[in-house]
């Protein structure tokens, strides 16, 4: 399928946007990307770059010729801005999200989808712990999982669109329902992130009593806590929107490190051992 | 200060125990250095390596010329080990130890010590997930902080010697009361590890309910997990020996993930993000 559009307008040219279209323009798969945003910096910044050609701070006035929309902003102000440009919207529009979550407004947001414009869900499982467009680049997607979360409202021939241009970033594309979506990132990625927060935290307790603990933290730990180095407001949404998935995961593994806990407790170091072999032997074969 | 050594046996020639002995022949400050371990495959491809020159299974044969002995074998070995060894040690001789846990049998191994041989708890804090002397390499320590734990008992020559041992290395050195150490490691090392093989396990737990889980992990859950890789006889040891402290740590830890948990039950979206916050501002400085 070889797709074109007129104008894509991406609002939050960050990280994933910024990549996004720098991917965009390589492929000449647009004739022109127009940036939404809140702070003047980094949109002038991605207009140096060359990575959009025009930006504006008002949404309404961006998709004006818009006939392919980005939303790359938290996940919980999707539902307002799509409220606020869908009366401005060209028919035959289509609407993307790349957020981490989908349940939470997917459902709202389809019904907002005035008659000939097409809302398709999509998470690029893509990302560093940087962000802003300084961190976007060409190759960001590449060999990367991207989901696509069609529901039955969803369009056809929007859908092969959308597939075909997250195809081009070199993506691997699978389709599935939303919900498994939720509830699979919520367990390897939601998670994840919320252990690491809250290890940092506790490394900050116990220096705050154990006098200048942090200053023994090895390259090991550095990488185990990268992704708390993540964006505040966008975990904040992630994990308000996504709440029983992570709160259902958080328990188990909370289940899982009380096994171990009490294994110590007990000194039984048979029992310790065995769940150690058990997280080695699955870790060793996720590299495969 | 000048040191040499005539002979240097290791038990457990790994990558901690490998890497220091490829230092010590490339800085020629020891003459022969002789192997101790179970299995003679890593024994052997030592030798090919030239990392050693002879290599025992029998502790007290091995121990005959050296003038300083390495304990690079768990951590739940050393007091039977030095048992064993004690009585075939020459005057004069040194024995220090790598582990990543002192208190536990810091007070038991020194009064096990005969007259004229000295006991010196070391910790370089270095290491891959990877073990084995095929991962050991001259860089392991470069740069990195080498805990040396004297106590009242220690001999102070012998200090000096076992702190331009590790100076040599690369490392940095530093002094430290025993117990403050197990309390520290606790924090950065032991409770990550801990908590890496309990994720490791949940996502294992989640992927038999929620099919094909595993397969969505990116590359952010494998640097993440990657700890969950290291040897599970050597955390079980390192556990069970630092009992106390872990336990505390794990409490803290089990705090601040209930905090968090209990903003997202809440929709406290305010306080998530000030959490969010407060992990990603220390964690940004701790790249400095």
């Amino acid at each position: 399928m070889k797709i074109h559009f007129r104008c894509m307008t991406i609002f939050g040219v960050g990280l994933i946007g910024g990549s996004l279209a720098r991917i965009c323009k390589k492929e000449r798969i647009v004739d022109k990307i127009v940036g939404v945003g809140r702070t003047e910096g980094n949109l002038k910044r991605a207009k140096e770059l060359g990575v959009i050609d025009e930006y504006y701070f008002d949404g309404k006035r961006a998709v004006r010729d818009a006939d392919i929309v980005v939303l790359a902003t938290p996940v919980s102000s999707f539902v307002k801005l799509v409220k606020e440009i869908v009366p401005h919207l060209n028919k035959g529009t289509i609407i993307i999200d790349v957020g981490s979550v989908k349940l939470g407004f997917l459902m709202e947001v389809e019904n907002l989808m005035p008659e000939g414009v097409h809302f398709i869900g999509t998470h690029p499982i893509a990302g560093t712990e940087k962000s802003g467009v300084e961190a976007s680049f060409l190759e960001l997607f590449e060999g990367s999982k991207c989901i696509i979360t069609p529901t039955p409202k969803t369009n056809q021939g929007a859908l092969e669109a959308v597939k075909e241009l997250w195809r081009l970033t070199g993506s691997h594309i699978i389709l599935m329902d939303p919900a498994r979506h939720d509830r699979i990132l919520a367990a390897v990625s939601h998670l994840p992130h919320l252990i690491a927060y809250a290890l940092v935290n506790t490394i900050e307790d116990i220096d705050n009593i154990e006098h200048d603990v942090v200053t023994y933290t090895a390259g090991g730990f550095k990488d185990f806590t990268r992704i708390a180095s993540s964006s505040p407001e966008m975990w904040r949404d992630i994990c308000l929107l996504n709440k029983a998935s992570i709160i259902e995961s958080v328990n188990r593994f909370k289940y899982n490190l009380e096994l171990l806990k009490n294994f110590i407790e007990s000194d039984d170091g048979k029992g310790l051992e065995e769940s150690f072999k058990r997280a080695k032997y699955l870790r060793d074969n996720m590299n495969k």
